[in-house]
């Protein structure tokens, strides 16, 4: 397997350095790639970049696509982004095809380097609300990259499988994720997963992100090296 | 049907510019979409936001996302566009994933502005080659769509299509294209095909997507504004 490279998506957050981490151990040579799409919380694009050097990545690449121009989201416009406990339904942080758009520039970015191998940190346990992390939707995606591409049209030709999705946090708990990241070296310092940081990168501690992170650490009994004192 | 918004993919070219036509003879307001991506044939957006105006939309957005740093295709690098006969295969005018791109651009705005309809101008008979202007990528691309959005999951809950995904063009040879955009009263000499113009816009004649041009016209019996003396 060595030397197969993998395209990761990298927000700077927790799960997708959790997933950098499990790629790497899989023995990928990894490509990271981050989207500054104008994201309020744009301290996790720098997060991204310790995460990346951290992982040693051959190549980390970011993109910019302005969604502000777009709105239709809490983390691309000027709504408040909510605090405390969560809604039912799909958060108004969810962004309008945002991990459609970020497996499009994947792919593309996958193609054009030789790579066959995709990996993003979604997961349907606890961010069950949005569309665009569930497993189905991920099925979908493959199947439409596949005919998408040159590549994938090639591969079919071949008998061969085309691009390769992997998800590996998809079913895991916070905690588990976390557990995981702990035994994969991950840095959890060098990430951010606040969705309304302070100017200086606190984490604001109430939004639904600031809550999941800090419940998965106490459920996981590891200690948040972020935590506020 | 009036009062419905659809989000047309624009290009510049001739082809997403009868799509527009074709949309507002359907009843659709539409949005239109240009996305700067480095090409080397920018002035095809100056000829969009023409188009555009033209047609009187009531939006009419232009993302920029920079594909020369992904490469890949010999319009989003310093590699020859070819001239003459096509060649068998996939043209290296291929980009890679970019049709998938667009459409998740396309799709996210869509949801943004509470439009159901996308529409744009891909072509499986004069562009057989690239294997994002199929149908069934179309398709697959619908369904993933339908999946990956609020409105995808909200609509299949209470028993309606979703999303919609509109390609007029998709059988037409590229004579009965210009006819119908003919019909339709699209101002073709505000349309750019050329991948590979002089700086001061003038098509070289002579890229695959020239000629083509130059054989729909010939074929259609319609001299095309654009023409050289």
């Amino acid at each position: 397997m060595a030397g197969r490279t993998a395209v990761v998506l990298l927000s700077g957050g927790l799960d997708s350095a959790v997933v950098l981490g499990w790629m790497r151990r899989e023995g990928f040579d990894c490509i990271s790639l981050s989207v500054d799409y104008g994201q309020r919380h744009r301290i996790e694009l720098q997060c991204a970049a310790r995460v990346a050097a951290a992982a040693g990545v051959k190549e980390h690449l970011v993109q910019r696509i302005d969604l502000r121009a777009v709105g239709g989201s809490a983390l691309t416009s000027d709504q408040p982004v909510p605090k405390g406990e969560s809604s039912d339904g799909i958060p108004i942080t969810y962004v309008p095809a945002r991990n459609t758009l970020f497996l499009s520039l994947a792919l593309g970015l996958a193609e054009a380097r030789g790579a066959r191998d995709i990996a993003l940190g979604i997961n349907a346990v606890d961010y069950s609300g949005y569309p665009d992390c569930r497993g189905e939707f991920l099925e979908s995606f493959a199947a439409t990259a596949n005919l998408a591409t040159r590549e994938g049209v090639e591969a079919a030709r071949r008998g061969d499988l085309g691009f390769r999705f992997h998800a590996p946090l998809l079913r895991l708990s916070k905690a588990q994720i976390i557990r995981l990241g702990n035994e994969l070296d991950v840095d959890f310092g060098a990430t951010s997963s606040c969705y309304d940081p302070a100017a200086d990168a606190t984490p604001c501690g109430a939004c639904e992100s600031c809550r999941l992170r800090a419940a998965g650490f106490a459920d996981a009994g590891i200690a948040d090296p972020r935590a506020r004192g």
